[in-house]
């Protein structure tokens, strides 16, 4: 198939350290490649990719200070991509609603992979555009109605995390994550606190989080008992959780899927986390972690994570949520797309299609 | 001609205190369906319209504290616009780079008016789609190459700016715009003080600017020589213009237009003004005002300019910046390019028009 895959601009594809969207586009292009498909991945131009990639501007629009709006950049490159949307199957958009209003005017089908949440504002563009084809990365995240063709979880390439069968002495928790109340963050220290246990965070803080960081985070980190290592790149990411004992996600919000849980359990270290949004999805209770009420559950689960096999945690990302599973996905969405324009009227473009 | 005006959400059409924009698209609509054209409006649903209001939300997003995302409804707008196109002669887009792309993927023509000024980051979106048709308001925004159809002066009804023949003593000078340095008024504020005259403000501060007017501005103003009004509505903007001995407009940057200038005029007051953007195609240099190359000279002018006549001044707007002749330039407009169209490639939209 001739596929367009359209990414944000605000990292590159794949991003050096933070960036989730750019993480998973980066690994569903190359191995669409490697299956033989014709690609064009529209990103920064200092994305490495196996496709071709379509740049409207050379470096990651985070890098440039020059750049004050950034909306004109994301504008610029779905222009791009919609004017030529004749040579592609079917083009694969990872920006959200900017994406909606070109894709209903163009007759090559478009689908929408869901990666944030719904706003009070923004699901008036997608109720609007209800018809446009959406996957969702988790089931829970479903909370409005739409034409969803499939929920594809995102996967992850094992070898980029090394699985550590002994986590390090003394043992800790970790947290990893934006420093965001809704990441609870302050709730982990909260956990570390009472049981006694010792905390190593990693993450960045936004702008429109400092307030909170330097209110509710700064004064509580001792360097002993609670430490925090600041924005990490991959390599000490995949260690801070390797080594971890276990792995908290003490959620408030409702996490569209969480990336960080299958990159723990992908390390070997399970997860106990708060039962909201994709977390029941994620985590096998009992097997890989443990999904709680609360954060006084949250702590009292710890002895027994403690002794939930690490293989087990690995496999289960193997088998649920490695680039493999997920490439298989967005295959079968495409083909049905494609398929059932094919059906309903015989498009032009059904010509060019090639599986 | 079936025509669509494309206003941005911000206000309402027209604004009730200050919206330059607003206020000119909702004269030249009025006029258009005046002159029999149907005309369907897309702006906020509280609009006053002659023509088919099409509303995505119930009132001007200024107005409405839930709105967090004001980029979701002018996108919500813009697809409804277009996803009509067919139902057009041509689209009139007020509301900036958000259009070009969707205006490139119908085939009803689109004119854009280009009510802003370009930037560092907004020029690559107008470059890349520079053959799409541009309206400019002065022959001085044309800072990069577009494919200029025309320029179309905005128009504003006499009516609407009582004559006043003689101003109010004791005579003062006066200064409307928005506070903000490019607009000058801690300038206005140096002249006053320098030559003596009593100077009366009026205006808006916006959040970007509110430290810029508590140091610059604020601790000048002193309730005699120098008074603050604050923001005032459209008869007490006329009235603080038609009394006023002379307009002060001590702009330090490329004015797109300068409406304020065109307003003082209609009332009968002559403006000083320096040298920038559109000022010397809007003042007629010696007769509705002067056109100065620093301060200093505008402080010069001000005897000179108390003896201009003032019905040279309003008879000045009424041949030139008339609703009259604004809506003459676009109808002109309008027809042009559909014509050219139907030169080009006999669109089967040339058979809709109606003239």
């Amino acid at each position: 198939m001739k596929i367009a895959q359209v990414a944000p601009l605000w990292e590159q594809v794949p991003p050096p350290n933070y960036g989730g969207i750019e993480l998973v586009v980066s690994r569903l292009t190359d191995e669409l490649v490697r299956r033989g498909h014709e690609v064009t991945l529209f990103a920064s131009g200092d994305s490495q990719t196996l496709a071709r990639l379509a740049a409207i501007y050379p470096r990651a629009l985070r890098l440039d200070s020059d750049v004050k709006e950034y909306a004109v950049y994301e504008m610029l490159e779905l222009s791009q991509a919609y004017q030529q949307a004749a040579e592609f199957d079917i083009i694969h958009s990872h920006v959200g609603i900017a994406a909606l209003a070109l894709a209903s005017l163009v007759s090559t089908p478009s689908v929408h992979t869901l990666h944030g949440n719904f706003t009070k504002d923004n699901i008036n563009v997608y109720s609007h555009h209800q018809k446009q084809a959406y996957v969702s990365i988790s089931n829970a995240q479903r909370q409005i109605n739409l034409n969803y063709v499939a929920t594809v979880y995102n996967g992850i390439q094992l070898t980029d995390y090394p699985f550590i069968a002994q986590p390090k002495e003394p043992p800790y928790l970790a947290f990893l994550g934006r420093f965001s109340p809704e990441k609870g963050p302050h709730q982990a220290i909260a956990i570390a606190k009472q049981t006694g246990w010792r905390l190593k965070m990693a993450g960045k803080v936004d702008a429109a989080d400092s307030k909170f960081f330097e209110q509710e985070i700064a004064p509580q980190i001792d360097g002993q008992q609670i430490e925090y290592l600041g924005e990490i790149n991959h390599t000490a990411k995949a260690e801070l959780l390797g080594n971890a004992a276990i792995t908290l996600f003490p959620i408030s919000w409702q996490e569209p899927f969480g990336l960080v849980m299958i990159e723990s359990m992908a390390t070997g270290t399970p997860v106990i986390a708060i039962n909201l949004g994709s977390v029941p999805e994620v985590i096998v209770q009992g097997q890989t972690g443990f999904i709680c009420q609360n954060y006084e559950e949250m702590a009292a689960m710890i002895p027994a994570a403690l002794k939930l096999n690490r293989h087990t945690c690995r496999e289960h990302v193997k088998n649920k949520f490695s680039v493999t599973q997920m490439v298989d996905g967005y295959e079968a969405v495409y083909k049905q797309i494609i398929k059932n324009r094919i059906n309903l009227n015989g498009y032009i473009h059904a010509a060019k299609v090639r599986q």
